[in-house]
């Protein structure tokens, strides 16, 4: 008599803690890694006492499934999961549900889904964030997919999952690869929050010539006010650290960043669909540079930096630089906020703003008191044309205005890279333009390829093409595109 | 008894151009387009008392053609290029040439030339620059493929292209998709110049307050010195440009840009490839903002800039907007040849970043004195490892610092954008960043997803993991990637 509740498949970090956290909540689960050693270590260690069964084939983790039948993958994203999902496939019945909890590209997940029912089961795909601690305790989990699968896992998924103000930080997201995108860009702004603190710390150390215990002083203030933040606090914990030698661990260090795709993969989305993403992808572009060590440290060599004295009180350098990290975070998030409105439109997903940012709230790694503030300026109006249009970000943009233009000139000044915080206000300065030089582009297109312009007296939509030089055609470019 | 030495097909503006260009140097060309219309009036016009045969079908183009026979695509990219391969292998025999002209995306080349080799005739994949002007005056060809075809097509080819101090700006780039990979960096160049100029363009009539006669001037005047280029001077030419009423055109023309693929292609390789092209990237994003006109305006009314008044002489403005102007070029192109770099690495190619600079001095779109410089710095040092590591280039940076400093700070100050000075500055000072903050980056990684970190004091490959907070487990991490 098949007793689990659900069926776990990859028992790395993330997959073991989400089946205790399951456990944890009153579910059984069945669970199966291809790799025998990991699953016996797993149910003689962690799981021991708990109504977790060890198997050790696909067969028997299927027989052990109430029906519909549920397993999720807790694998690697890419061909793993194409091979597994060919495995179980022939195990399954009409109905059984597929789960994909790994960081697969939304692309792939929406063929999946479409594949599944096609083979007459259903597929979820679900970002999960929250790093190992969040997984044990209460990840935010992003659900998409086949729709109809969702109220069969909703209990489990909402169980298992943060709670904020009595809210669980897991919400249906939407159709098709929707779960996986969402968590795509979740993982693009939690790039761009790292680097904009990793900018802070830079500045405060090699601008300010700050100690790391107080630095670790300010971000820990920090946490208690608006950038109040898992990873505003965990900076604080980690300049807070010594090394076995009682010196501070930050600084034994490298320098050399790593990166596993779901970065890269916003930039690439944002400059697939046209939306300018700029901080996200600067933040991707800095992890590329700075992997790039030895090479720096020939560069260094060759262009000196001249030494420049700190100007002004380095107290106040301080607050313009909370204000600056604040006002760079809001256009982060106005950013991936305008990517995903511009996602559901190309791929025809019917997205809940306000939801995504509950989701957010908690568990995850980007969880922030500030998500509070854009769902509540999406509750406010859910049809909000961009979150730098909402009463609560104009005013906050104003207050911090003026300290964020003062840090980057400070950067500038001081020859510090400060490329995320810099791109934030050249973005800002864009966006809240009224008129921008593209005029010349597109007068330039025109001369050089006879592409064509609107005129701001004419119509949207009425082209023109000017023979500059008088010795141009009046064909139009075809092949020749810029 | 065939005689013309090569078959053209697609009688657009650059088909037509490149046409008439062959017969100038004595080609017999055979021309065929999709519609039998635009080939008589081809025929009957440009065409007239020239060596040139008009066909109306693709058996006629191919029986007119010598053997080898050399058929060149001057069509849309994408799916029309493999339907007319399609249509021609059947007519063609071994050995025959196929040469795709167009913008086609260099992954689509390289299978390209693979299915080509694989039915026994050959093929290659020609970038080419200059847009109408340069198709039939002197074009820069970028040719690439199968390398046993290009001694058959190279007189045509160099006898077509334009020349600079008597060499053609046509060499042959490499395998695959090499010759349009190296017209989609060519492209993204062309995006990054086009938005430096606009964004000089910006601060000089928003900030400066210059009206279009002077601004007409200094930019006639820049292009007699280091900055001596076509984009320069075609933009004194539009700046001088009268509208029918007398008043300047350039202020009637909508800013709102399109894009038609490559520049978006160049950074979505460089994210691809993990190389920080943030010039280029932000120069594409511009282009995505400027294409929301109407958001905006009414971001404009939410968010006012405060008037500031100009500081300084603007005299000594405009110099330094002239030396931040060369300094974000020099990263650009350094940028453009790092990916170029990588890409010959992931894909086996083996490029000569000599003649790159070569074919990009004369004909195209960016050409320019200062590709001389490039070609110079790779003579001296075929093996260079960065352009930005060679004499000339850092005695040039050092020279426009300060001004290029002072010029993204002017921008700053009067709340006026400048994305691609600004974030060219920015990667600037980071690549001479012997320490940059990615240590914390890397402990924050190891805090929340167990990632792992390299040290300072241990060699290059040894990673550690620290227990931060004294509750993490040993496991590490596995799908949770970021």
């Amino acid at each position: 008599m098949p007793q689990a509740d659900m069926g776990l498949v990859g028992l790395a970090v993330m997959g073991q803690n989400l089946v205790l956290n399951m456990s944890d909540h009153g579910y059984r689960v069945a669970v199966y890694n291809r790799s025998r050693a990991t699953t016996e270590k797993f149910i003689a260690g962690p799981a021991r006492e708990r109504d977790i069964t060890g198997c050790y084939s696909l067969e028997e983790l299927v027989r052990e499934l109430k029906a519909p039948r549920k397993v999720m993958l807790m694998i690697r994203a890419g061909d793993p999961v194409d091979q597994l999902i060919q495995q179980l496939a022939p195990l399954l019945s009409p109905g059984d549900i597929i789960i994909d909890g790994g960081n697969s590209r939304f692309s792939d997940t929406d063929r999946r889904v479409r594949e599944a029912a096609a083979s007459g089961f259903r597929y979820l795909g679900c970002g999960i964030s929250g790093g190992e601690e969040g997984a044990r305790h209460g990840p935010s989990i992003m659900p998409g997919g086949d729709a109809s699968a969702w109220p069969e896992v909703r209990p489990i998924f909402q169980a298992i999952a943060a709670q904020v103000d009595g809210e669980p930080c897991c919400q249906w997201v939407g159709e098709g690869g929707s779960g996986h995108y969402v968590k795509m860009v979740h993982n693009g702004i939690e790039y761009g929050d790292m680097q904009l603190i990793s900018e802070a710390f830079h500045l405060m150390q090699g601008g300010l010539r700050m100690e790391v215990d107080r630095m670790q002083q300010v971000f820990a203030d920090w946490n208690r006010g608006v950038l109040d933040s898992y990873l505003i606090e965990i900076t604080a914990d980690i300049l807070g650290y010594r090394d076995s030698d009682g010196l501070p661990l930050i600084d034994k260090i490298l320098d050399a960043a790593g990166q596993k795709g779901t970065g890269k993969w916003t930039g690439i989305s944002a400059l697939d669909l046209g939306i300018p993403l700029t901080l996200i992808a600067e933040a991707v572009f800095a992890r590329c540079l700075s992997s790039r060590k030895e090479e720096r440290e020939r560069a260094a060599a060759l262009y000196a930096v001249e030494p420049v004295p700190i100007d002004g009180d380095p107290e106040e350098a301080i607050d313009d630089l909370r204000d600056a990290l604040y006002a760079s975070k809001i256009i982060s998030y106005a950013q991936g906020y305008m990517l995903m409105q511009e996602a559901a439109e190309a791929y025809g997903w019917n997205l809940n703003y306000g939801d995504i940012a509950l989701m957010w709230r908690g568990g995850c790694i980007i969880r922030s008191r500030f998500l509070g503030n854009i769902k509540d300026a999406y509750d406010r109006n859910p049809s909000l044309e961009n979150l730098l249009a909402a009463d609560f970000f104009v005013e906050a943009l104003g207050q911090a205005g003026p300290g964020w233009r003062r840090t980057v000139t400070r950067g500038i000044r001081l020859g510090l890279p400060l490329p995320a915080l810099g791109s934030a206000l050249a973005f800002f300065d864009g966006y809240r333009s009224a008129r921008l030089p593209a005029n010349l582009l597109q007068a330039q297109r025109d001369y050089f390829g006879a592409h064509t312009y609107e005129r701001i007296d004419r119509p949207r939509g009425e082209f023109f093409h000017t023979d500059w030089t008088g010795r141009g055609g009046t064909a139009a470019s075809s092949t020749y595109d810029v």
